[in-house]
This record gives structure tokens, C-alpha cells and sequence, in this order.
């Protein structure tokens, strides 16, 4: 597989004060590279979480879904290559194993332990490989860094992906880092995505939560590789508190704002990340839409642009189809006003008031369409709602990964 | 463009006794084919009709909506090459100009003409052309075979899609015959797609229009290729009354049921050559959903299976990747339990109770999807619901055919 042409290096990531990274290889496939990562976390750790709103999800999701409800955590384990969804009481029972080895491992509740899988979906988790690799992980605790961390999760992602920003809370700088995988079955909510969050940050588990809500909409659930939606998508932010900042307790708390920007930042670079490596990928686009009749009729229609594959497979062919837009537009079931709608490509209008624009000259939007970065833009003149989501093309690469993916 | 391998070929359709075809060519495109049809309607025809619920309609399925409340036919008029949707005033006064003409040439109102367009979006409809070609298709109203008729209303099409059916009403035998065009755009409600169904009964218009409602639902509104739908769908259904059987004036006059089922049985044929000729198609795809809470969920599952690019592909390269189904099924929304839940390749259950069934041999299912034609069943095992929808694979061909359209 090669790498993505929309790639971006991975920068060098800091170590987060509480948070200690062990990759280990248990040998879910024929893999050499590690496949889990153990992340322990010091005591007092804060978490929050968005699952998957699958109605098929993994008991790794199910899991996680009833443990945030502790609001503590102590560790995280992560398993690559098989995602063990769909498998019945065998893959329960292997997940629930290997929580308990996680446990005892760190000393902690198995209330404390986060777990994810990601890989093909109906295999069960083979139980001795993913508790007997929980030692070794353990003894990795410590030397591994970000990178490290991020290359032992990823599946069919071409590159690794991560981010990092700070924020200062009453003096103190906090660091918000985060590394995530995926690639396909990327769509809100939320993709074959799995995202983790780390800070040393206090934070309560409520604020932290909203937060993550929050961010977790702008960023990966207003991403989209081919609307297809995975049973294992989990986003979880840990806070260990190890700055010792004066803790934030709701929105109105100082430093709260300047939190809640970086945890965005985060989020939105990684969202960013996973379509740069959306399966066959050769554009990144942004699709703005505004004038829309609230901003979730916003997000619809954006949606429906960017998961139409007539609009993807144009722009895969440096083709300015403003008419596809046209049509999404019109499929979305969202208010619209054909005799309004003005469409946008980079910085050029190519439509108003329900037509092609006077003298219309292809000439800039081809040029821009022979780009990376692709920007197209909707103003409905209805209202005020806004949203902007951002996807990749749809190639021949997507159908050769995904027509012989298992093989 | 080659013909697709899941063509089906064109029975000899007879007349309609009424109607009369009347094929020319306009030369929107720089195509020698004819690329109009006129169709002729004997006095005393009945319509009824179903248009795309696009919120960007073209002028041609806006002035077919106000029409159909006429009820009311003399003249069908399609253009082929150029949808005329979003392109403004100019657009809307080349439609009115070509009604007025076909009106005064068949000699009716302008009420009782309907028009259909196809072709790319945002170039207006050439007044002069479409309005000068009315004589000729005039002048050639009666030689011509719904074969002809149909050739004259494809675009990407690959192969001339027609059907026919008969019912007995009452001891008089009629007629229902349809031709029908699309390929690309396809998805509910409804596709680029124009069918038109012709029939000698002699029927109400607002029992028409439920049947052909009803029909719709089942056929044209059960298949999708792209997920993808046009500003320009249209779907009318014309009853010259030329039988001379006693009228159908509700579901329960003698008869009803007869003719019912034969547009019925049109309009599903019409609805799956249209899923033959997908883009790129090279298997033809049955979803049936059964046990859903109701039909309505029933079918947005099966939509979400046969929409989705993960399963689509996996079919396309012949790979039993139920997990896609099961991942399918969980975004759709409706509701699931994925511990009941059934799974069905072909004759093959693969997996039941939430798990892939004991001692599973993928060997069956693997031949079966070496085959042009692909069935999954899903099972909910929750309630009565059920639907069926029909699609095609997503391959190479559908991105090579889209990514570079209208050069």
C-alpha cells in the first residue's frame, strides 16, 4: 500500500505528564509491527467518550459505552487487525478476558480499563493472543512515544496521524494531544475510526464530556470517506491532571474557553488527518454550506454533497460538474430554493439565482479542480445555518482497496 | 461504451392502440440518433405521474406537476441530451415554447402536453432546436416502434429497455406497455430516470394515479445505483381508453386487481433493466430485508446495504464480506439487535444470532457471487416488516464512466 498522496509528516508529539504508552505485538495477523497499545493512565484520570451510534456495535464499544459512566480511568488497551464486532458471547468473553489482564496489570477496577478493536468485522477476538500480550505491553510501559503509539493502531491508514495543542488555564499550560486511525468506512457518525485524546489537564468528567461532544461534532462526525459507518468508531479523551491547573469545572471556568479551543484543534487536525488518508484518495475537500434554514439543515445538505459519489467521482476527474452539486443539493430533503442557490468552486461562483452565471469562464475552476485542495461552497439565501464538512474523491484506488480488502 | 453484461434484450413491444410515436432529432448533442420523442395520445386519454422529489426540479417536471392536475393528455414530449434543470428563466421559457409548439401541432392545450428532459444539467434547452424539431417528430408520428421510441430517449443508457404486460377487465383484454431510460443518478426517488407507461384501458385518473403510486413505490422507488438522484425524474403513466373495457373507477371495480398487477409487473421489469444498465454494473444485486419493525424500516435498511460503497465493492471483487452487511444494517437507524440478527448469501446462512453460523463454509457463498446475480437477506427477527430493493455492484467502470462525463 502506498502512501497517500495527501500525507502529511507526522510532527513530534511531547510526552503528556500521567500518560504512559506500551505497544506490544500480539499477532492478530501476519503482521511483524505491533498491533495493541497500552496506555496507562496515573490515578485520578478523568475520561470522556463518543461511541459509534451503530445499532450493531462491538462489546468493545458496549463496554466502554457502560465504563464512562465511572468517569475514571486507569488504562486504555487498543487492538489492531480485528475489530471483533459481530462475533457473539465468544468475542464478549475474549474482550471482557482481556479487560481483566489489563486490570490486574495496572492494579486498578476493570471499571478503569477502555478498550478498542479495529480490523475486519466477524472474527472473534482470539482470546490467548490478546491476553497473553497484555504482560509484554505492560513491560513496554514508558519508552514508546506518540509515534510509536499511533503506528501500533493503524490498519489500512497509509500514514500515521497526530496532533497536538496547548492551552493555558489560570497560568498553567495543559497539552491536548491525540492520535488517531482510519481510513475507510469513515462517515458520521463516526467512521472505522478509532481517536484518543490525551491531556494532563484537570478537567471534570461533565465538562470534559461536553467538550468532547462538541468537538467530536465539528470535527469527526463532519467527516465523510464513503458514508459508511463502522460498529467500532470510538473517540475517548483521558485527562490525567498531572498539570495541576486550578481544575475546570463547567464552561464559565477560566481557562475553560482556551481548553475547549485546543481540544477542538485537536479533533478537527485529526478528522483532517483520517481524510487525507480516506481509501484511494487524490483530494481533500471542504464543502462550506451556508444560508441553510438552521445548521443542521447545513450539515444535511453539506453530507449529501460531500457522500454523493457523482460529486466524488467528478472531482476525481478534475471535473467542474457544478450540476451534481445542483443535484445533491436537491436530494438532501433539506430546504431549498432552486431560484437562490448560488455554488462555488474555489473562489469562483459558477451559479446564482438558479442558473450558471453570466460569461461563465471554466478556466479558474479548472485550474482549481487540478489542485489537492478542493473547495466547494453552497449559499442557499434561505437563512442562517452554516456547516462545513470535508471528504476526499471517490477513485479507482477506493475500488481496488475495497473490492479485494479481505483477501 | 460497450453494452452492459447484465443486459437484457428488447421483446418485440406491439402497439398501443392510441398511442402513436414519433421519434426526430433536435441535435443537442452531436449525435445522428434521433434524439426526440414525440408521443401522440387519442382523445379522451387519462395521466397519471410520479416526479422526483428533488428540491431543484427541472421546469420540465415542474410543468408536468401542474399538468397531471388536469388530468388530461394529448402529447408527450422528451428530450434527450440536455436535462434543462437549473438553468433559469431560459431554461423555463425554452420548455413553455416547446409545449406551445407541440400543442399546436398535435392540436390540444397546452395543458395536456408533457415533457421530460435528460442529459447533463445547467445547459438551457436550445429554443430553436427544440422547438423546430416539432414538426418533423410530428411528421413521423405513427411509423415508429417503442423500440424506436426508446432509442430516441437514452443517454449513457447501454441497452433500450421496454416491457409489457396484459390484464383482462371485465372480458376485454388491455394492454400495459413501458419503455424507459437511466442509468446513472439512480437512486430513490427515483433516478435520472424517464420511464412512461402506455396502456388502451380505460381507467380513472385518480385510480391511475394511486396504482401507479403504489407501483412505483415497489419499483422505481426500490432500486438504486449511486445513491444519487435527478432533478428530472419522471415516471407518467397514459391511458388511452382505446379498449373500450368498463371503466376502472376504483380498487374495487371488476378488473382492478388485474390491472394493477400488470403495471405493477411493467414497472418492477422497467425498474430492474434500469439496475442492468448501471454504470459500470456488472451484478445484478437483490437486497431483502424481512422482521423489521415495520416495511418503512424495512426498506431504509435494505437502502443502506445497497447504497453502501463498502458493500458494493466487496461484491464487485466476488468477496463474502458479510461484515459490511452487518455494518449496514447497524448505520441505517432503524431499529436492530445485533444478537438476532440473520444473514443470508444467496441460499447460504452466514450468520444468525449475531455470530457467523458454526462450521462455516464460505465455498457456496464465494460460487454465488461469482455470479451475475447476487441475493442478500437480512433477517431482523424484531417484527413484520419487509422490502426488497434491487442495485448493482460499484466497480472501476461506474468511476471511469463518472469521472469524466460530459467530455
Amino acid at each position: 500500500m502506498s502512501i497517500s498522496p495527501l500525507a502529511r509528516p507526522f510532527h513530534d508529539l511531547p510526552p503528556v505528564a500521567g500518560v504512559r504508552l506500551g505497544p506490544a505485538t500480539a499477532g492478530y495477523k501476519n503482521w511483524t509491527r505491533a498491533d495493541v497499545l497500552l496506555a496507562e493512565f496515573a490515578p485520578g484520570t478523568t475520561v470522556a467518550g463518543v461511541l459509534t451510534r451503530s445499532k450493531c456495535p462491538s462489546p468493545e464499544v458496549e463496554w466502554c459505552r457502560r465504563a464512562l459512566a465511572g468517569g475514571s480511568a486507569r488504562a486504555l488497551m487498543v487492538n489492531a487487525g480485528n475489530s471483533n464486532a459481530f462475533t457473539g458471547s465468544a468475542g464478549r468473553d475474549a474482550s471482557r478476558a482481556q479487560v481483566e489482564a489489563v486490570a490486574a496489570a495496572v492494579g486498578c477496577a476493570a471499571g478503569e480499563v477502555f478498550v478498542a478493536s479495529t480490523g475486519v468485522i466477524g472474527v472473534p477476538l482470539p482470546r490467548d493472543k490478546a491476553v497473553g500480550v497484555v504482560a509484554a505491553a505492560r513491560d513496554a510501559l514508558g519508552a514508546a512515544s506518540f509515534h510509536d503509539a499511533c503506528t501500533a493502531i493503524v490498519t489500512t491508514d497509509t500514514f500515521a496521524k497526530g496532533a497536538t495543542a496547548t492551552a493555558v488555564i489560570g497560568g498553567v499550560r495543559v497539552v491536548v494531544t491525540g492520535i488517531v486511525k482510519g481510513s475507510g468506512m469513515i462517515a458520521p457518525d463516526m467512521a472505522t475510526m478509532l481517536g484518543f485524546v490525551f491531556t494532563d489537564a484537570v478537567i471534570a468528567v461533565p465538562l470534559l464530556q461536553a467538550m468532547l461532544a462538541d468537538a467530536a461534532d465539528r470535527s469527526f462526525n463532519a467527516i465523510t470517506v464513503d458514508g459508511d459507518t463502522s460498529t467500532s468508531d470510538t473517540v475517548l479523551a483521558f485527562a490525567t491532571g498531572a498539570a495541576g491547573n486550578r481544575p475546570l469545572e463547567s464552561l464559565d471556568s477560566s481557562g475553560a474557553d482556551a481548553f475547549a479551543a485546543a481540544l477542538r484543534e485537536v479533533c478537527t487536525t485529526l478528522a483532517r488527518l483520517v481524510v487525507r488518508d480516506g481509501e484511494g484518495a487524490t483530494k481533500f475537500v471542504t464543502v462550506e454550506v451556508e444560508g441553510a434554514e438552521s445548521d443542521a439543515a447545513a450539515k444535511r445538505i453539506a453530507l449529501s454533497i460531500a457522500n454523493s459519489p457523482l460529486v466524488k467521482t467528478a472531482i476525481a476527474g478534475g471535473d467542474a460538474n457544478w450540476g451534481r452539486v445542483v443535484m445533491a443539493v436537491g436530494k438532501a430533503g433539506e430546504a431549498a430554493d432552486r431560484d437562490r442557490l448560488e455554488i462555488r468552486f474555489g473562489g469562483t461562483t459558477v451559479a446564482r439565482n438558479g442558473a450558471v452565471v453570466a460569461g461563465y469562464d471554466e478556466t479558474p475552476v479548472a485550474n482549481h479542480l487540478k489542485g489537492q485542495e478542493v473547495e466547494i461552497g453552497v449559499d442557499l439565501h434561505l437563512g442562517r445555518g452554516r456547516a462545513r464538512v470535508w471528504t476526499c474523491d471517490l477513485t479507482h484506488g477506493y475500488v481496488s482497496i475495497n473490492g479485494d480488502y479481505r483477501s
